[in-house]
């Protein structure tokens, strides 16, 4: 007999018909009774004070209904991180300049008017009065002692500076028989989900403004929005509709969310935002772009001894999550290897550019691509098999790294084996004619946060509600956001399995500040371990009181029941059964009370802690994912061009509670970092973006795609839900190393800049040809 | 100090400035995208079998997107009455005609389409083929023996006999001194909301339909329009946007309901249709007009020995609430008089006419006209003073009538004094000049009904649940329906006052099946009793939960505890405090889960019980509201008409929540019922309403309007949250005999046949100068 009835089963998603169908209804698709069309004023200089804003004419247009301006918002400052020792998370950004601007679309106002072409026509009759400064388009520049300074509360433009050393790093090299040092440099990149950020407000008369936002944080939004209109946060509901991906970019409170509410206020009607592509190119969270220098000590045999690492990130014109961003380069290097010792410096600066924040794979992807190929390097160097050494530096189950990581399941050997295995490596690896190789590379990554950088005091890291019905349903109330990745149906899956019924009998409620359990939302990978910890705990705490009642109704003992096919049975007598509906009309019947159940999930006492981002000593995560990416590449050497041919991507997830959104979410994630590898590039000029459109920022099509191959390993976790950790973000950390390390294979060149562009290769070649 | 910081006060309604503002957003102003307009074909016959329906040429009509009929639905008739013994509980309505069509206006086809024209071009392209049958527009024609039976189940075209026998009759007119019998009759009239009927469904491609109703009961609809499109209950959602009026024909679950969800199923988009004016007049539930044979038994001092009561009503083509209001009409008699014993018959034939169901005072305005004229009479004849001969006869607070009413509380003595002297009875009553009178009567309600006639199992009768935000701000979720009467804010007002908080820190969120706990609805002028005794439940299990963090914060024992200002105190030691946010706060951090409660009302032991019809021996309330109206009159002698100076209107609602809102009530519901006393008249020739506008159907506007002095009573019931009773459907039932009452005192003429016209007053002073 199967153990699980609902779990570890390829189930379709709850919203998959209705997004088929396009019958899902996404914020831009809301229609509000007198609904005004909102537009955003943006800055055309990168640097400037602004001397005065007259938006007079504007206003006189006919058909517009409100202007608003920096002057209409609170000094209050929004941003991701809240809670928290300055000065690592200050939030640094108003949604409408106040005095300055500092990028080439930073925004200055915005206009509500009856329609789009109003609205748009109304900006251009607003004028703005710049006194220019210098304006920096790169860390080197801004870092000048001349510099003048992008912000005025910071003593410089460095934005952001993380160090920590972990284990003596001078023993560690003085002990290593062999130091590779290297440097690296990886590219602003974009988040790039189907649907642009939208926003409906509907500020009411009475005070309280709703919103409709495409957003991963509903609950943060809702903090920032009353911050920055200056209103109780029990005043403003925010619901999260469907949403068309996010990948990090849609935990920002972008401006036209506090914007729409804004306008809503000030024309007293509902105002929708709807960001063109070119603002999403323009004026939203990037991923970092880093140049890196790292410095590896090795024993003659391959293990580790030290590590030090220098990252150096161009942060753009705004802090975001900078804090974190540059923390977790640091951090997520502690796996899936022992460093034996770790240094890390992580630097990052202000410039005149669109801001970084967090964006999917956030602050492992940097790192992990210069690892996995030095790795790469050192196996070469050392005549050491790369799988061979990989596996004797690996951290195991039980083990706590120096970074006090606790690893309470570990599948990364299982991974690896299996990934060469599908990609043939044995017959391959060195082994393929000229022009064709073959790579890996492994990963590590967190299964959610265990700390809070908004709130000093939420209620519960993730916290589940549900409500039973006497037709046997059941109601799912959580805070967590599904932006495409299918979280519902998880926690729907896991409270059904943990109830004993059929996913058809649970229904999902979610992301809707006002009706469901706060929940920090849908980033860090951690809506199955912590939205699905709280599922399981709320369905266990439903299922002991529907025991309650059942034990009197089946004269049993409480601890006998169990409950499986939407009754509750006598263990090992099968006659003596009853119906959960039965047994919900029972609980009403003596009860005379509403059947419902919470549950709380928060990480175990080991984890988390005090946050010290200058230690670097702290146990991040309830619970780590690790996996390997094989990969196999033709290179033409005539032209450059890198084709990928395969990529078998073996993740451990813990548990695949439904095996086919794990495949989803690996095949997804890898499409972001296979054009992080070799096509996607952001790219400006004099702070202008040159790449403000799917013309000219080439993100990878199906055409472009390779065959992947999604591998499941399950290690059975002890903390996650039913042995499950993440899988989301950690799915595409390997894949740009794993590709490197297969060109070369290939061609016998190590790239060390993304992306790797057919230019870079011939370039590469042709000095690997000349050094001959 | 004042006893209380929250209720007792005149706070305007939480949703006042949206309501005068226009933001308010009701069911008919809500856009879906893609939506379409749904119209409903009516019959023009009054009674037929239906041969044939051909929708084809509808479905062919550019722009006609789904035609639905009764094949469309399941074989479950829908119904307010669902949950108890056959037959009094029949349903016997399909939204869209099975087989037959029994009155002009029953629902045939259905149809939506890209605009409202063409959905009405498509009905006329519907062809029915009739076979019509014999029809009957009085209950004197449909019970004739020979009569074709309306409703195949029924053996007969009397749909509902209700009667119960209290005490020993033969022994109460035996001891009588004088027997008064007479006859009496009242109209059909309209409840006529500002609001006509609206709804939107989105059936969604998943299966799970969502709908925006304009309704009074949005649970009873959710099962209703469940079992209609046979589909679980938990696939539908019903959400109630703000009302403009329901007074009770909006507990029906009205076709355009469950059509919408139907013809979005069919569609595959979302559909609104709204009920025009005529509809709303032609087929919508109106209230019951009776025919009544009253004879009452008293003794020369003026008690009441007995009560022989034969009500006759004509209930139209459909059932709808029809055993309760039979069974309410006999009930309700026995208050606020002990009738010493009490026989009652009810019987309500079906007719070929619109059908009727529960209106606003439901089954107690019909007797309180008749009984409370006749006490006049009475009172007259025995020249006993009309208030000694009701105080004498009064049920008193602690007794329990034969009906096995327990009285908890009863101002009716202070109401009787505080509106006759508000009227200046002592000066008035038979000294004003020929022409002039004045008048008074009593009457007795419940506050809401202590038995489910929908759900065999509710989880409770009302639930009420509190989530506490860190900002010290409360969110509680009711499923009681506002509309209009202000509800949402005394609920509020309850769980503030119980919290120790402002209003303006506590939100609501009400009305919507998949997040708010099941309440049966607004009727029976249950809310504050039921609704309001479960929020302060809840609102107290939240204290407890606080008192408890509090304790530890203040080193204090728990009961030494109070909440107030927002604050929690040690008793007697002000300096000792902390805020209710900082405990909240508190909570989080200690307990580490969402801090929420929850309470649920249900009446106490000594009521409800085995719903006995056929006893009439039950205890229906959990209490009852009590009140008196005086009313002075003038009466044109020439022509006819009446006009009414002025109503005291005293109320006993136990304990005021809000005085404001109750006074609005007053005004409010004595509109009503001024307009049935001398205006309203729902007429019909051969089954065609001739009165289906307001043009020709008189409703009382502000114009006719008498001055309306709201007095209020509180005699702080035991059972009522803060000593709260009714304050609804009460306000309304004595407002007809006292102005029947006062046309007596100023021209000497009885009127026992509503409404009181002026032709009817002129033919009555003919009778009586003629008699002369």
């Amino acid at each position: 007999m199967e153990k699980y009835s609902v779990i570890g089963k390829r189930l379709p998603r709850l919203d998959s018909v209705a997004k088929v169908t396009g019958d899902a209804k996404y914020a831009g698709d809301f229609f509000l009774p007198g609904m005004l069309h909102g537009k955003i004023l943006r800055s055309t200089v990168p640097h400037a004070k602004i001397l005065n804003i007259d938006t007079s004419r504007a206003e006189k247009l006919p058909g517009v209904r409100a202007v608003a301006t920096g002057k209409d918002i609170s000094d209050i400052p929004h941003g991701f991180i809240r809670a928290a020792p300055a000065p690592f998370f200050l939030r640094d950004k108003f949604s409408l300049a106040k005095e300055k601007v500092r990028f080439i679309g930073d925004e200055i106002a915005a206009v509500a008017a009856v329609d789009e072409d109003t609205a748009m026509e109304a900006l251009d009759l607003i004028k703005v009065d710049y006194e220019e400064l210098p304006a920096y388009f790169s860390p080197q520049e801004s870092m000048a002692l001349d510099a003048v300074r992008i912000h005025d509360h910071a003593e410089s433009n460095v934005s952001v500076v993380i160090s920590f050393h972990l284990g003596n790093i001078e023993q560690g090299f003085a002990e290593s028989d062999f130091v590779f040092e290297d440097n690296y440099s990886t590219q602003y990149i974009l988040a790039s989900y189907i649907e642009p950020h939208a926003a409906v407000a509907d500020f009411s008369q009475s005070g309280n403004v709703t919103l409709w936002l495409s957003t991963q944080t509903p609950f943060y939004d809702r903090t920032n929005i009353a911050e920055t209109l200056g209103i109780p946060e029990s005043k403003v509901r925010v619901i999260k509709p469907p949403v068309g991906g996010g990948f990090g970019a849609k935990t920002e409170t972008h401006t036209l969310f506090t914007a729409s509410a804004v306008l809503s206020r000030k024309a007293g009607r509902p105002v929708k935002i709807i960001y063109s592509r070119e603002e999403e190119f323009t004026s939203t969270a990037h991923r970092h772009g880093v140049t890196v220098n790292h410095k590896i000590g090795v024993k003659k045999d391959g293990t580790i001894k030290a590590v030090d690492s220098k990252f150096f990130a161009d942060g753009g014109a705004y802090n975001s999550h900078s804090a974190i961003s540059m923390f977790i380069m640091g951090t997520l290097q502690n796996g899936p290897y022992n460093m034996g010792s770790f240094k890390y410096e992580g630097i990052r600066v202000y410039t005149n550019k669109p801001f970084a924040g967090g964006v999917r794979g956030h602050g492992a992807i940097q790192p992990r691509f210069v690892i996995e190929t030095m790795m790469d390097s050192i196996s070469e160097k050392l005549d050491i098999d790369p799988i061979e050494i990989r596996k004797m530096n690996a951290v195991k189950a039980g083990q706590t790294t120096i970074s006090k990581f606790k690893i309470r399941s570990c599948g990364h050997t299982e991974a690896l084996d299996k990934a060469v295995e599908e990609i043939g490596w044995k017959d391959k690896w060195r082994k393929l004619p000229d022009g064709k190789g073959v790579g890996l590379a492994s990963m590590f990554f967190a299964s959610g946060a265990a700390f809070s950088f908004f709130y000093d005091n939420p209620p519960s890291f993730s916290g589940v509600k549900i409500n039973a019905e006497t037709d046997g349903n059941f109601t799912l109330f959580t805070g967590t956001s599904d932006i495409g990745q299918g979280s519902e149906t998880t926690l729907a899956q896991i409270a059904a399995e943990e109830l004993g019924v059929g996913l058809n009998k649970i229904s999902v409620i979610a992301s809707d500040t006002a009706t469901t359990p706060l929940d920090m939302g849908s980033y860090s990978s951690r809506v199955t371990v912590f939205g699905g910890g709280a599922a399981k705990i709320a369905a266990y705490n439903m299922k002991m009181k529907l025991f309650d009642i059942a034990a009197d109704m089946l004269e049993a003992n409480k601890d006998d029941l169990e409950a499986k096919n939407e009754r509750i049975y006598v263990k090992g007598t099968p006659e003596k059964s009853v119906s959960i509906a039965d047994t919900v009309i029972g609980y009403y019947n003596k009860m005379k009370e509403h059947l419902t159940s919470s549950g709380d999930y928060n990480p175990p006492a080991d984890v988390g802690g005090e946050m010290r981002l200058d230690l670097g000593e702290v146990n991040i995560s309830p619970t780590f994912s690790f996996g390997t990416h094989a990969t196999e590449v033709d290179v033409d050497k005539e032209t450059g061009e890198v084709k990928v041919q395969k990529i078998a991507a073996a993740h451990d997830c813990g548990f695949a509670i439904n095996p086919m959104a794990v495949e989803g979410q690996i095949e997804g994630s890898i499409q972001m970092t296979f054009g992080q590898a070799l096509l996607e590039d952001y790219r400006m000029e004099k702070g202008w973006s040159i790449t403000n459109s799917f013309i000219d920022y080439k993100m990878a099509t199906s055409e472009d795609m390779p065959y992947i191959k999604p591998i499941i390993v399950e290690s059975i976790d002890s903390e996650g839900p039913f042995g499950a950790k993440e899988a989301s973000e950690g799915t595409n950390v390997a894949t740009i190393p794993s590709i490197a390390n297969a060109i070369y294979d290939a061609v016998g060149i190590r790239m060390k800049d993304l992306p790797i562009t057919p230019e870079k290769i011939l370039r590469a070649l042709e000095k690997k040809e000349g050094g001959k």
